[in-house]
């Protein structure tokens, strides 16, 4: 089956979805299923639903499919908590792993609940544990011998801007720093080669490109080399090696097992399970080109009709994750008006306003139609009304 | 509307559920709300749907619905994660407030995950902390002037034994202690008093008797004199208190709201919130007689019948939680021989057969079918069919 799959996906009418970086629309399976899960599985198992509707395995079995979809080997990958849980984790285990050092490095593009979870990490440790954050492009040459764990999020969730994942691993390795992926923006968007890279661990959600629903499930990435040695912080019930024995002390699970915590988020794993169907058979190259195809043409478009718009995103496609940013002083406004014309892209602070490419169901003539209605908006001064300057929380 | 209300609920034909102390069974309101959040809501708003449908503020609006059920303050009580995450959080919080004391102090009839999640703070701080665990009637004379913390679950997971909230908390203030309640098998079991008691933290869960679903957000409760001066450890982006300013620094949000870390589970909310509405105009004394007099008369059926089964739990209900326990060597499968008609409890490692009475659903026309059923297992020896013995991880 080729690109794009519009007919998988529950999209409104009259609307152009450019957003899915933020929340992937609702796949037709992930509404059969959690219908399925809720009736027929809780509803009339009951309990029983644990065992006879593999519950308790979801996990495992889910995070295999999404390690499928980032170069991950089988077993290394397992869902749960929230992004923010898993980086916790992650960096936990990292700086187990280096003891003697004491920086974590990452970078000023990073996603802000990364660097506060650090931040609460290391005032908890209260051990001369230090944070350091760089420009993006200095982070290669900042890693030095101090720095335990470099934790970076490949693609900058305002820009776009992509890391190169491999060079920056093998730098980390050469310091003899561990490496962190944060893979929120990248998984699902772009081909990332987890195995190939080297890096020890990964981190990611579901919710933007996997199409997993609004608070969908995370997940975390262990190289299998090193899972069987990691103490996890979070040492929940659900990772102990026998959680139905309700010993009295913990024994990590085998392997990637352990980095489980608490009982499973049920309804969201179902969801997120069927929402996966929709990348059966896709080839993550084509995906990468197609939506590189999207965002150029996309930039050509904009920046043809739109001149105040001033690009904030790399122009070349290989250094560009899978959205595209525009700066522009009333941008919040601006975004308002656009959605208001049926074109859903997002706002982020101070002045980016962000579309994002998903070749799984938005093509060349979205990207057209789009580029009409955001010239429309932003040469008619549309945004200019007071009723798209009102705030509210998120965009 | 008196009890019980069982019309609320889609209880399978056939099956008496004393198993609602380890996953509630399925409001009817909770199956039409999560079908609106995923098609209406998610299909159609989209990302919007954080405005729109008010996910956002879902935690905290749930929260004080919760709250209301344990004598909570309002703005005292969010949801989000797994209760293991919200031990860890709370336990965390206690410690800061006691640096000059090293000991955890717990029982050996505390939900293992408590101590396993105690256990990977403990090694986390790598500061000398212990986590020290004496028998439950041993507690409160063992809080002295090391203790930072007391730290239980009031009802035993395994016999229903309750522990005086009030008395204990008052023991391990005197100490100068800190006290935090897992009230997993006490929320919608029982006429909690949290703010009464005085403690400091309480923690639970959502999928027992509340009936949020497999997986449901866990709750934290935080007085309220002391929310503003905690650095939570679990520093995540929706506790700040301007998550979408995407600040470089973690600035704890306002009061309880600190407490929340990542993008809230959504669907699992909205099952949970609608869930909630089954308790609209309940009277917690009046649930609580109701399910004391369902348990007495359990006890005494099952005692009459059934010689060989050995009452663990107290027999004096002021003293028991809303779950009857039996021990019996065979216990693995005599449950499953009682489930195979129709009757569902559970079994807890070793020999713990577990019933849990729940006046919302249950009867007592329920609690002597049941009986009958478990007369005609024991007394058959029905159990001793090979077919019962065959272990599966989750009963």
């Amino acid at each position: 089956m080729s690109l794009p799959r519009k007919d998988l996906f529950d999209l409104p009418e009259g609307v152009i979805y450019l957003d899915g970086n933020s929340l992937g629309p609702l796949p037709k399976s992930a509404s059969d299923a959690v219908q399925r899960v809720v009736q027929d599985q809780w509803g009339q198992q009951l309990i029983r639903g644990w065992n006879l509707c593999g519950w308790m395995d979801q996990p495992s079995r889910v995070g295999d499919r999404v390690g499928a979809l980032i170069g991950a080997e089988p077993g290394s990958v397992v869902m749960g908590d929230t992004l923010s849980i898993k980086v916790f984790q992650a960096l936990a285990a990292a700086l187990q792993m280096r003891p003697d050092r004491r920086v974590i490095l990452s970078d000023t593009g990073n996603f802000p609940t990364d660097l506060y979870m650090a931040e609460g990490l290391i005032a908890l440790k209260n051990a001369g544990y230090q944070l350091k954050t760089v420009a993006p492009e200095d982070v290669a040459d900042s890693i030095d011998a101090s720095v335990a764990v470099v934790m970076l999020t490949e693609v900058d969730y305002r820009t776009g801007r992509k890391h190169e994942m491999s060079a920056i691993t093998r730098a980390a390795h050469e310091a003899g720093a561990v490496m962190i992926w944060d893979l929120a923006h990248s998984a699902g968007a772009l081909e990332v080669k987890l195995k190939e890279s080297g890096c020890e661990f990964a981190v990611g959600c579901t919710y933007k490109y996997l199409n997993g629903g609004p608070g969908a499930p995370a997940f975390i990435y262990v190289r299998p080399d090193l899972a069987p040695d990691i103490q996890p912080a979070l040492a929940g019930w659900l990772g102990h090696d026998a959680p139905f024995a309700f010993e009295p002390n913990y024994r990590a699970g085998l392997g990637i097992e352990r980095m489980r915590v608490g009982t499973p988020p049920v309804l969201q794993m179902a969801a997120l399970e069927a929402a996966l169907d929709a990348w059966d058979g896709v080839d993550m190259a084509e995906l990468r080109s197609a939506s590189v195809a999207l965002s150029d043409l996309f930039i050509a478009e904009v920046e043809k009709r739109c001149p105040m718009l001033r690009l904030i995103s790399p122009r070349d496609g290989a250094r560009r994750g899978s959205q595209v940013s525009f700066a522009f002083d009333n941008g919040y406004a601006a975004m308002q008006a656009i959605i208001d014309r049926g074109v859903i892209g997002d706002f982020r602070a101070p002045d980016v306003m962000r579309f994002g490419f998903t070749p799984l169901y938005i093509d060349e003539t979205d990207v057209l139609a789009a580029a009409d209605i955001i010239e429309e908006v932003m040469r008619g001064d549309l945004w200019d009304r007071p009723e798209y300057h009102q705030k509210s929380r998120v965009t």
